[in-house]
């Protein structure tokens, strides 16, 4: 039985984002809601959970760099598959407050930001409260005993019984999140991995020196094979701030020509890489 | 009187480096504790608040991707200083619950993960809880009637009148997180600036063009003329995820030669760069 883990709880759009990645399993499985991002790389390491889907970019649910940083410590970790999800914010209360008596909204950091031009226009007399998810935010307001509001999924709006004063909120049009399907090092691909789906793959590289130009040396030979970067960040090590790790992603596979020859070349240089995975891409 | 804001509750690493920052500032000034990021960023807009201290990266309260987004979208909000505070975590508890009793912990994200090696060690038994901030993980279990435990800063324990269990339970010592402090265009750069402290510049770039390579041309200009990178970061557009800006901050003054010789070249190549500011480093 394949135990798929993700950020409770319900109604979250790391759940939506698990619901959809199951899809793409073989096999017996179940969905199990967990307490905090932590939780669920804790479970995954013990085997508690065969795999857990977590937000990766532009998120709206937990610290981003919160996966980023155990995907750079833990051993025997591996990227699936990513998934792409749009995300819509509704604006909702309890009970029957019209938005100018609205005193103060709750919710995600990111997701307040997303909504700024909307809040600027419509709620500028209400305090900004942030909360560890939206969901959070929806619980919060349905306990309220205040003319308060939050801004959340359409799901968790249903769940807790709230009313909707404004839908798709959000400043952009579009607005995707990107989560990442994770599983042991031992884990099988899913069946889509190869197939007409598109490729990524993900690494995290580490400099043997620390000088300027250190970077531009690595993406250099990228672009000599012309492999296209989708992402690319420094996290800082550990040891002091200000010395550096790089997570890099790019369209194609570990198996492809250009591939195979940039990760060559950068060997060459005393460059180590860590690879998370190749991965299909799934929106 | 300059109006500094942070973000709050009283005992926050925020709070700590605003009141690290206001040392460096001339003339009469007053803090004021504020309920998220963006309610920060809404108040500096608008000039409620003249200053704001605001976490940028590594860090352990709120998320740091919107402060980024932040500071790409807004126009006139210029980096005034950055501080690096040293992170120390400690588990408490409220009343005398020993450690092996503990049935849950509570804490930002980033403070679980910072701590994962202590947690697996001491508390395995014990579920994650994610919170929106340290501080708010202590005021949690202040109220808790069950043997839980937080993960928070000594000021936040004393304030709530917590029994510290453990001290200094982070993985890494060395463990630093910056903020930095942001200001209306016209604000006055603070005293300490061009004197002896290190400068730092940073800014935001989007290219013409969207192709393999893109990045590499950028970092050559910087290369060529040895100016040492500290953070590189994509982060994607508000059109469609896919499509990035970089964040690129580096050692020197935006008045130094190398840096205008760099810049003259990329914007030669078309490149767009929005400059967040030049800034002393406080730590």
């Amino acid at each position: 039985m394949i135990k798929i883990g993700y950020l409770g709880p319900e109604g979250t759009f790391s759940e939506k984002a698990a619901q959809i990645w199951q899809n793409f399993l073989l096999g017996p499985h179940q969905m199990e809601g967990k307490e905090s991002i932590p939780q669920l790389f804790r479970d995954l390491e013990t085997k508690n959970l065969t795999q857990i889907v977590v937000p990766v970019e532009n998120s709206i649910e937990g610290s981003v760099t919160v996966t980023q940083d155990y995907l750079i410590s833990l051993q025997d970790v591996r990227v699936l598959g990513e998934i792409s999800l749009s995300i819509e914010h509704y604006l909702v209360t309890n009970g029957t407050v019209p938005i100018r008596e609205i005193a103060g909204v709750y919710s995600h950091p990111q997701a307040l930001a997303q909504c700024h031009g909307y809040l600027e226009q419509h709620l500028k007399h209400a305090k900004l409260f942030q909360t560890a998810s939206t969901a959070e935010a929806a619980r919060i307001v349905s306990e309220a005993q205040e003319p308060v509001a939050a801004i959340t999924s359409l799901d968790a709006a249903i769940k807790y019984n709230l009313t909707v004063l404004a839908e798709k909120i959000q400043d952009f049009d579009g607005n995707k999140t990107r989560f990442w399907a994770l599983g042991q090092l031992d884990c099988p691909p899913p069946m889509a991995v190869g197939d007409s789906l598109i490729a990524k793959t993900s690494i995290v590289v580490a400099l043997p020196y620390n000088r300027p130009g250190g970077l531009y040396e690595i993406l250099k030979e990228f672009a000599e094979v012309s492999l296209d970067l989708t992402r690319i960040e420094s996290r800082p090590t550990k040891k002091e701030l200000g010395e550096y790790l790089f997570i890099i992603d790019f369209i194609g596979h570990l198996k492809e020509e250009a591939v195979i020859r940039a990760f060559a070349k950068l060997k060459d240089k005393g460059v180590m890489i860590k690879i998370l995975g190749s991965f299909p891409l799934i929106s």
